[in-house]
């Protein structure tokens, strides 16, 4: 079975974004980036939740991740925007799971905090990668949005980059 | 002026503790806490949100760091119960801000995300020193427990343990 990875910027208070999904204060330039986009070369797949589709879409960008097979979770959209990603609105866990099962390279989560709940909570999410951004935003979307169960975690990788941003990777102990 | 350090264990989701303060879950062993103690040289002060300081007290510690100047923060307790720890009931801010202008070593803010919201929205707090435990709580008390403003960090030191507790250092930038 392939793995599910949540691969997240995020600031030292926890946060993923600004609770209208924006994310000003995050770094974007460093050598994190270019780490960040190799890692693409590891995945075929991408999941996306609705807000955080939404906010790319926002800005015109309907196909963000070209490279791979994107699907937009959403139980209230009623069509994808863009050819190159399709639409789930019902049994996300059963169609995450059936991924899962296919061959092929790793499965990329990139937020938001409500599908990574959901995810989570069955168990579906391997790893979790953070890029901690030196910021504190004080208030936004966390990294899981709702309750989920107290669970230990492994340190797997560790970068420190010259720019304060500090990248964790956690393999979750099931 | 001397440094009001906020040093804290807390979770790769941000949490500091559970939601009655109990702290199952964390490490208590290994080089971190080698550390940490050693840390103690650095502070002659330390200062604890009421809640913090009756989770010890619950377990019978009622004189948790004997080797610093102990201050209790609360508006609902009426006597400190050790003659080592002085109970502060008003005019928090104005207290902290005149030890911190008194001569000696940095003055160490153990806990909770209550006193800490409140020392950092009057900018007291100019070092964040997080020890993140490879766990999620899932829930709990966050690092911050109210709202605060956007905020600036740059990280000045970082350790990574074999037993996967990063310890973060960061600046505040104010």
């Amino acid at each position: 079975m392939r793995s599910l990875k949540y691969y997240i910027a995020c600031t030292v208070d926890g946060f993923i974004a600004h609770k209208d999904s924006s994310v000003e204060g995050f770094i974007y330039e460093g050598e994190h980036v270019a780490d960040y986009l190799k890692s693409f070369d590891s995945f075929d797949t991408v999941l996306m939740g609705r807000k955080t589709y939404e906010f790319g879409l926002n800005l015109g960008v309907t196909n963000p991740y070209p490279t791979m097979r994107q699907y937009v979770f959403s139980r209230t959209m009623e069509t994808s925007p863009d050819e190159n990603v399709t639409l789930v609105s019902e049994k996300i866990v059963e169609f995450v799971k059936e991924l899962k099962n296919e061959d092929g390279k790793d499965i990329y989560l990139c937020g938001g905090g409500k599908l990574a709940t959901t995810l989570f909570a069955d168990n579906l999410i391997d790893e979790i990668i953070l890029k901690i951004n030196p910021v504190l935003f004080g208030s936004g979307i966390p990294l899981f949005s709702d309750v989920i169960n107290q669970t230990n975690l492994e340190l797997t990788n560790s970068k420190i980059y010259n720019n304060g941003i500090v990248s964790l990777h956690y393999q979750v102990k099931n």
